[in-house]
């Protein structure tokens, strides 16, 4: 080792962000092994921490960082970043389980985006654990447990992609892949202040991932820094023929442009209820005190067709088609659904088709309204969560609660918009975030806005890993 | 009069062809009261015809005719141009019908699309017979009797917009507006020799149209040309936020740019069984060699997947989302609705939400599949129809002769292409055509090369009336 070199210790102390790394890696004071094998040093070190459902075994995952070749770093984006996936996402020779060990299969097959990452030079370490089936937005609903929310440890960590986040948060990984039905790749990110891009359906391949509701299902990415999330996004873009809902559309630039906020309009819901008690919407108030400080014109826009349409997700018609790709398993084995999901799709059964039909063209009106009412701003803004809960209150009240968290980011798939949720954390006590949402499409303009309310936050964008049990108050008060 | 006015039979005689009429009424020759005053005296002379379910009132169509400013003509590319619309499609002031009496109502407001072709100054006469609630390809479902052939007085008129075809064929209007949604806009358009345009789905407003299949249903154009069609299509398209399936599309030129079928690829079927014995076969292949002669290359492809999609329509999901619009009413008066109707229906019962789903994702499949395979030709060009059948014939197998009609027509909308079906009646003994397929938005595409086909055939432009009765022959043979 030269005397230049990072101890394992100092790796990870200034965090796993993409610029760092590879300023890092380009400088030679570290190597894609010392980073892997820092990493997986921590991962062990916290024992069973709910996070993994599987891990790629080290000797493979230091062999991975061995082979990267210097040299190529700038063909390749991704170079050295440690990164996993959550559990619904096909890894050949890891079994994908979507939290449901009876339901799980060895893929022969990686998931494309999984190639796709490694193509570019990223280093999987494993699988992460999630709500089962992808059913839900609180990170509870696992027989692998309750990853632990490295924020403030009492709180649901969100989910569906629970562990998705943790990882990153917990500092575990660059990056971590998730999926987004109803908000799995922004509740979690805004209850564990990381950062969750939800691009717009069927700009990233759903091969190889277990479906939710498959006409909207989407893979999402958690990291610490919107910047982070584009250059991955700018990766996983491009169509796919062997995923029906894949479709041709605008690949951000990994490299985001900056954007001044100065001179946005964005629209902001003209009323929000339900608050929580843990300073939400202090947070958001304030955060929208600066936007306007910093020249956002803030448009206040009437959201009841968009919240009513989120409401169709778990109370109408798509119930079945989440029940669709379950429903022989379910019938086969029905004990091996946790009784919460079961529960769930049992709603699905009673959907007929004609029903479905009359939905699907409701929504598609819907689509046509959000699209007329957001084609008068740069974006939509909203907070990305109102309140959260503690992991007891949620397993005492697991539907109606869950429900609530959703309320900024059900409708989003539904109506067809992209969005990029990132953390305001200097303006709140417990874990929120913000979301910018947009039509399908924009998904480079819905970045670029993120990143410089991120900015504008002072939200670290080298992706310091957090202190951990950072802010245990919150749980209290 | 002055003494260069045509007299009524010579009005007609030539046809209602839109440049001819146009010429006419700039050379002073004739005006639209004169046109429409003819129009009404055929109309009325052929007495119970099937073709109508209601009419304008003459004094207010003659009213609509006199109240047209020839110095306008320029401005409205429709300007004097007598037409009717099928009974699925809204007429304030006159009841909307479906075929199914006991369904009909008065709306308030005509359809947008009615609207638009009044202000571009197009006259309506009447709303036209259909198979009832535009479900079936044969136009012999109705309780309104069976439109009379002009072609062929034995043979089907096609449907389901069997009326608005006829009204064409015979010369009574210069064009009429159809919907399709497993080929009632081209079925008809080839068993009466004319032209049948079937939009990208959303390129025409649906607004204040019965719906047959809501997600699959596209107004259609029926007209003696492939010019008049497009003249028609180009004052029809454009987007509309009150039809959830709008789209914003290219709407093609009113004016088509000709087109050489020299140096065309088009996509042909590599193989077609079920040949009906009325010299369809003969025809299509003589098609076929003239437009190799003419320079196109014929590119053949297997088309087993989209005959795959086509069965979906009437045998798989899609028959709950035609059952979603009628089910309250089928259950109040199920007496009202045609017992083949109800068979039908009745299978849509049966269908569950989660099976939707699931057939909607394979169709999404499915589709991206048939773009991949028509991004490598021009277009497709298949038969509209490879088989017809007499009155007799259908009325005793309703079903499954109905489903034949539809071998060529039925995935169009499934896969979400559009098509122009255009007559080559100097090859054909019996009423035959051609249709021209492309990707959606491809509308002005598919015009331009059946425009060059219809050429080629040397089907007249000028619209003229067939001879009544032509073809007897056939039936007997």
């Amino acid at each position: 080792m030269s005397p230049t070199r990072s101890s394992p210790t100092g790796i990870l102390a200034g965090g796993l962000g993409r610029e760092r790394l590879r300023a890092a890696y380009r400088g030679g004071e570290m190597t894609p092994v010392d980073v892997v094998a820092a990493v997986l040093d921590r991962i062990e070190a916290r024992g069973e921490d709910a996070v993994w459902t599987a891990r790629v075994p080290r000797a493979e995952a230091l062999a991975a960082a061995a082979a990267l070749d210097l040299g190529q770093i700038d063909r390749l984006p991704l170079f050295g970043l440690p990164f996993a996936v959550k559990d619904n996402i096909d890894v050949a020779g890891l079994p994908t389980t979507a939290a449901c060990p009876e339901f799980g299969y060895l893929p022969r097959e990686s998931a494309p985006l999984v190639d796709r990452l490694v193509a570019a030079g990223a280093i999987l370490v494993g699988k992460n654990n999630l709500d089962q089936f992808a059913t839900g937005l609180n990170g509870t609903r696992s027989p692998y447990g309750v990853p632990v929310n490295p924020q403030v440890p009492g709180l649901i960590p969100g989910g569906s992609s629970s562990g998705s986040a943790v990882a990153v948060a917990a500092g575990l990984v660059s990056f971590s892949i998730g999926t987004d039905t109803a908000g799995s790749g922004r509740v979690p990110a805004a209850l564990t202040d990381i950062v969750g891009v939800k691009p717009s359906i069927g700009l990233v391949s759903a091969t190889g991932i277990v479906p939710a509701c498959r006409s909207l299902d989407c893979s999402s990415v958690f990291a610490s820094s919107v910047a982070d999330g584009a250059a991955v996004l700018a990766v996983l873009g491009g169509p796919d023929v062997a995923d029906p809902w894949s479709r041709r559309l605008p690949v951000p630039a990994g490299d985001l442009p900056p954007l001044a906020l100065a001179g946005l309009r964005l629209g902001v819901p003209s009323a929000i209820s339900g608050w929580g008690t843990r300073g939400e919407q202090e947070a958001w108030l304030t955060c929208c005190a600066r936007l306007v400080d910093a020249g956002v014109e803030l448009v206040p826009l009437d959201l009841d067709e968009l919240l009513e349409a989120g409401r169709e997700l778990y109370q109408g018609a798509w119930v079945a088609e989440r029940l669709s790709g379950l429903e022989e398993f379910l019938e086969r084995e029905p004990a091996a659904v946790l009784p919460v999901i079961r529960t769930i799709l049992a709603d699905g059964a009673e959907v007929t088709g004609a029903e479905v039909f009359r939905a699907l063209s409701g929504m598609h009106g819907r689509r046509a309204r959000a699209r007329a009412l957001l084609a008068d701003v740069d974006a939509l803004l909203t907070p990305t969560v109102v309140e959260t809960f503690t992991v007891e209150e949620m397993l005492a009240d697991p539907i109606s609660l869950n429900t609530r968290l959703g309320r900024f980011t059900t409708f989003t798939n539904l109506l067809d918009l992209c969005a990029v949720a990132v953390p305001v954390r200097p303006w709140s006590v417990a874990p929120f975030g913000v979301s910018v949402q947009a039509a399908a499409g924009r998904d480079e303009v819905a970045l670029r806005i993120a990143a410089a309310i991120e900015g504008m936050a002072g939200v670290s964008p080298s992706g310091a890993a957090p202190v951990d049990g950072g802010l245990e108050l919150a749980v209290v008060g």
